[in-house]
């Protein structure tokens, strides 16, 4: 895959929509207190949370069965729905983290690392104990047993506390998130906070419905000419090994949470090893991790921090060790196809998401400003910075159908240079949804605009505009462009741009923009693919062209709903089935492979 | 993993017990009719099979949950169970397939293959089409659209019914299973005929039970201020692409027919690579695919046969094909492991079945003589080339306790030679047994037991004795050799001995015993593993064990079921846990890998 970004990542989940405020109901009757611990180990703090906790598990695997909707967290930041004060007890917990250094509960070297600078400008300062990790391997296998042998429902009870408590930190969750990744606040909040823990909650369930799928125990009686034989037999879901998650710099949390809690519900003792320029989010998290695992009578070990300073590839090394067993990882592909090849060698399980063209098939429309509207903030939100951003626009060159009359290329891109132009014309409120850019990468494609529409034949029709954020000058922030480019120019559409760049590709018609969407995501993938279009004959075509290029379609998206997002419990993030990920968030071959069921027999009278 | 054999195989279901002769009880009520192709073809005929098909998935479906007791098809050769002239005429269907030319419904270069020799003697004489790998695999590909578009529960339907078609010739099946593997005739017939259909019908009931876990459509309500956001989303289940399958020369049905069967009814099409040396039985089941895809309106190049000559490195070419996505391989751990580092790398899903050394710990027991008597069954069936035959058996210095008081080492190994003798001392009873040497491999490991013994500084305690075959005088027959030698031999113990060999260890303590078994489990791998104690507290140390090692365990069997077996529906085959094996028949993680879901989304009114 061709691309310019070296580790970057994904995106929000659906519900990004400002203003949502729907208030978080407290289940509180009593669950289930079956206990199905092999240890005999009392783990009593585990037995207070399992009274609400088994409530939430049961409603969310319905919800993930059904694929309906469900959130546990609600993600406005609004007082009424956060409690009062708790922005403010955040953003000072937050304040509190900077220019020191962060403790945890794990094997050190002594040495400490940290380079984290905020893409708004201010220096972090934090600093972070280096992990030593033999030490660390051995505590996290020696970890694993007690963690076994307490079994799935008690993993995922307290699984649903580290995630109730990381709920509760969402505000600090949220400035740790916007100064790691340049997110705008509020979406920092949302995707970094009640989103991710969404996220977090679906892998746990996912991971627990898939081993309580096995009973404990079974008889099994076969009739026999005289008696039946009868046995019983044992079955117990027993961990991979020691999972290694790699942490991306765009979404350190969202895209962490699936893997992170995948492996650990499934029995597994996690390294986590963050992007060097996004550590702040993942050491909150791996603290409050291990806060609950001490406290619920496990060993903290079981999740730890591998902080790195940039540059050190601290992640091949880890990758390659003989006690990692499973690999999930965002990122670039340069790293994720090194990990595909060489860990998937070296017989680790390895779950990656890396990037592809993100795709928009433009046919025909009702409401052309609503589709417009639809894109410019897809395209604006975060600068374009979600490996689920759309990037190829293929329009026909007649133009689209409108109830109006057919819109030229020429006026389709005029509209959508409008649309994001009411969306980013205050500097402000422009910033509130554009970010900041995260790194230097990102910097250059937009940059090298004017050189990427020579080099292509085409033509800059949407202009980016540099804003100037009101608090933050050091910030860099660029509202998207668009280059139109005629569709024979494969060499330049099937590459990744990174950013604020997107891509309006003309071709001779519907026809053979579905035709260059399914070769183009065959060969170097993507996340996302939409179709704009009043015809059914199209939207079926479309849908077959999605089912063939193995990508997710949205479809006639006109509203509160971006192609940019997929919710959790009923999108499926990814598909597996195309270069851009070889997993989905969350399906069952996300969460199967990462344990294995031993099984022991033997005679019963009959 | 040190091994002597390059490729060979696994083992029989349980109910490999001469005689069972339970009823076939044929289901007849009507089925669901739900038809979930999003084609619109016709496939008139699976609507002719689905009344009585729908049942039986209904049924495996169930008992695959509760992993209770469940068998399609019996497996007793009588005539009251298959029918009066089904032996008869599986025979002469058997000769008739002998010195002549095979044909299917593939494409062809025009040349033809084939070398098998019966390890009883004869040549078979069967010549097959060579493939023609690109036009194959092109087809392949082609065939997959409308197999696709049928949906899980028709593709279900359509593998049911191929099940049921071999089911009716197992006794042509045995035949051919026997003159490939060497198995004597009945146990060819059982673990070659019905109970590989039974781990087929298991694989596919897997299969279609994952798939349907995704609803195909769903309505997603998001509450809003004003109004509800509401979408539908539907889900399609996609091939991951075209499988291939490679086969073994032990048990080329049994071993095949879980990949092939998940591949299948996941929506991919599969190339099957049969062992160059026990072709047959997978031609014919080839052939009986083809016929039943193409009377249900599907591609008959969803199946087809890639034969191929001694030595042609045929399964190396095409695992690295752009087409092949999955690889399902039964055999030596040195293709094997190959296959788990290259084609892994490559990003093709690969299962694994290779080999191990498999444990028997010896604490105590109530009653010896049943505790020989299943061991030594165990040893001598098909003489020890299951992938599931106990190799090391690890004993005490000071002997077994047993309620006549302390049994020696020597004892033990005067009982066990006594126990194999009155299995094997009558020639003809004993070729029933015992069957024939598969290859050179096998005749050597037992051919250098004196060197093996001189080796180690050990001591052959249970001598081999060659066996004349009244039927077929160029056999080589051999009864199992044990070989007693020291705790501290780790380099002989922990190499693989196919064949009729196994090693008796003499360790310093059941403790010592149990800790070696883990250490060269975890090592080397293990199929299988079994204890013997009368003392709780010893069984409990063993269950710990064997979740350490992870391998199945079986504790005291001392009657009709044996180590070496597994039922289909109940047990799983191999865990993936450790070396031996990196997948199992058949749990989750071994058919939700071989499919992606593809989904697609849009408004609906509130």
């Amino acid at each position: 895959m061709v691309t310019s970004v070296d580790e970057h990542s994904l995106h929000s989940g659906t519900g990004w929509t400002p203003g949502y405020s729907a208030e978080m109901t407290t289940t509180s009757q009593p669950g289930q207190t079956a206990h199905d611990s092999r240890s005999g180990a009392s783990h009593e703090a585990v037995e207070g949370w399992r009274a609400t906790h088994e409530d939430v598990l049961r409603e969310a695997a319905e919800a993930l069965a059904a694929r309906s909707y469900f959130s546990r967290y609600p993600d406005s930041p609004s007082p009424r729905v956060q409690g009062e004060g708790a922005a403010e007890a955040g953003r000072t917990a937050y304040e509190q983290r900077l220019d020191r250094s962060f403790d945890l509960s794990q094997p050190t070297t002594g040495e400490s690392v940290g380079d984290e600078v905020s893409p708004y400008g201010p220096r972090l300062g934090v600093s972070y104990p280096r992990l030593d990790i033999g030490a660390a391997l051995a505590a996290a296998r020696e970890g694993m047993r007690s963690w076994r042998d307490a079994g799935p429902r008690t993993r995922a009870v307290a699984c649903v506390e580290i995630i109730e408590r990381l709920n509760a930190r969402s505000f600090e969750l949220g400035h740790a998130v916007m100064h790691t990744s340049g997110q705008p606040f509020v979406m920092a909040f949302q995707a970094g906070g009640p989103q991710a823990q969404d996220r977090a909650l679906e892998a746990v369930v996912a991971g627990l419905v898939e081993q309580e799928r096995i009973p404990s125990s079974a008889r099994w009686e076969k009739p026999g000419r005289d008696a039946a034989v009868v046995m019983v037999k044992d079955y117990v879901c027993v961990p991979r090994g020691v999972a290694l998650l790699i942490g991306c710099n765009t979404f350190p949390t969202w895209n962490a949470y699936p893997g992170l809690f995948a492996s650990l519900v499934t029995g597994n003792a996690v390294i986590v090893k963050p992007h060097p320029r996004a550590v702040l989010p993942l050491a909150i998290t791996v603290e409050v991790c291990q806060e609950v695992l001490a406290e619920a009578g496990f060993s903290p070990a079981l999740v730890q921090l591998a902080a790195e300073g940039d540059g050190e590839r601290l992640a091949a090394d880890l990758a390659l060790r003989p006690e990692v067993a499973i690999i999930d990882y965002t990122g670039g592909p340069g790293f994720g196809s090194w990990l595909e090849r060489e860990a998937a060698a070296a017989g680790k399980a390895v779950f990656t998401e890396k990037a592809g063209v993100n795709t928009v098939v433009l046919d025909s429309a009702d409401d052309l400003g609503a589709v417009v509207g639809n894109l410019a903030f897809s395209l604006t939100l975060y600068s374009g910075q979600m490996c689920t951003t759309p990037q190829n626009l293929y329009i026909p060159r007649g133009g689209i159908a409108t109830p109006e009359g057919r819109v030229s290329v020429e006026e389709f891109a005029e509209r959508l240079a409008s649309a994001i132009g009411r969306l980013t014309g205050d500097d402000a409120r422009a910033v509130e949804v554009l970010g900041a850019t995260v790194n230097d990468v990102v910097r250059g494609n937009s940059a090298r605009l004017g050189e990427l529409a020579a080099e292509a034949g085409g033509e800059i029709v949407v202009s980016p505009r540099d804003v100037a954020h009101p608090a933050y000058p050091d910030a860099v922030v660029r509202t998207p462009a668009v280059v139109r480019l005629d569709v024979s120019r494969e060499d330049v559409y099937t590459r990744e741009l990174f950013g604020p760049v997107a891509l309006l590709i003309v071709t001779d018609s519907t026809e053979q923009s579905l035709a260059q969407f399914v070769d183009t995501v065959r060969e170097h993938g993507a996340m996302t693919a939409s179709v704009y279009s009043t015809s059914e004959e199209v939207l079926a075509a479309a849908r077959e062209a999605a089912l063939d290029a193995g990508v997710a379609l949205s479809e006639n998206l006109t509203g509160q709903i971006f192609v940019n997002q997929t919710a959790a419990f009923s999108d499926f993030h990814g598909t597996g089935a195309n270069p851009a990920a070889n997993a989905a968030y969350t399906d069952a071959a996300f969460v199967a492979p990462r344990f294995r069921v031993v099984a022991s027999r033997r005679h019963v009278p009959a």
